[in-house]
């Protein structure tokens, strides 16, 4: 994965966060993934496929940075736990960060559509991919916790 | 999701399993999903995207049936527990099952191309759709044990 791929979905997280959820977001310094374990308590997962681009990014957050999220992104107060409603939330946010991503990097020639996103609720949950191709994370921090994205990007 | 979109994952996945492992399998009469838990003690998770289609594949495992399909697949004895490598068999009989159904569809004007898949390890692990089409389950038997596929699949 080139390293001018990684930008497109660091810009576009604070992008979606700060405009549609009212967060501000700090990214740290990306690095390459070296298990397999999902970092939060609920992830996005959306395939990114293309005659020439087969890719997946993953969306993963801690429980007190997404209550906090969803609240400020429909206007209502916290939830106590991650419920339908938040799950859902959650393929709503990765839909759109990639959404965003994939704009930015129809313009570096890399063109690609959106499968359909799934989401997986729980801790620790082992997350594997299935590619020759490295995975690059993507940490967030905000007030209410951390958050991470992982994008794994490869041309067929 | 078309009742004719139905066989191609239905014939393709007999296809994987009985040549490339194998393994006979009998399929049972398919089913919408009305939960979000995994079938099964590991799951391979694969896109599916065009300018006109955006869907996901599930293909979820019970141990006893993979560790076999797997030990086939190899000419290995079977293992005894879901290694690394069981996991990464897991993605590639994903990426198989679902470009067999790929060719397929791609004859009934549904053409897509495929994301990097991912897999899942754990049992019971909630896995939702974020999507408004319902998600088909085919399940699938074979001497070793049960496991499903499961679509979702629309147009854009």
């Amino acid at each position: 994965m080139k390293a001018e791929y990684i930008n497109p979905f660091l810009s576009s997280t604070k992008n979606v966060l700060e405009t549609m959820c009212q967060t501000a977001v700090t990214a740290d310094k990306p690095y390459l993934k070296e298990d397999t374990y999902s970092f939060g308590d609920v992830s996005g997962i959306v395939g990114m496929a293309s005659e020439t681009v087969s890719g997946c990014m993953v969306l993963s957050f801690s429980e007190s940075c997404i209550l906090q999220i969803v609240a400020k992104m429909l206007y209502e107060d916290p939830k106590n736990t991650i419920d339908d409603e938040i799950v859902d939330a959650v393929g709503e946010l990765t839909n759109m960060i990639c959404g965003g991503a994939r704009a930015q990097l129809a313009k570096l020639n890399s063109k690609f559509d959106l499968a359909t996103p799934t989401m997986i609720k729980g801790k620790g949950v082992e997350i594997a991919y299935f590619s020759e191709a490295p995975t690059i994370v993507i940490p967030f921090r905000t007030d209410d916790g951390p958050f991470v994205v992982e994008a794994n990007l490869s041309s067929k």
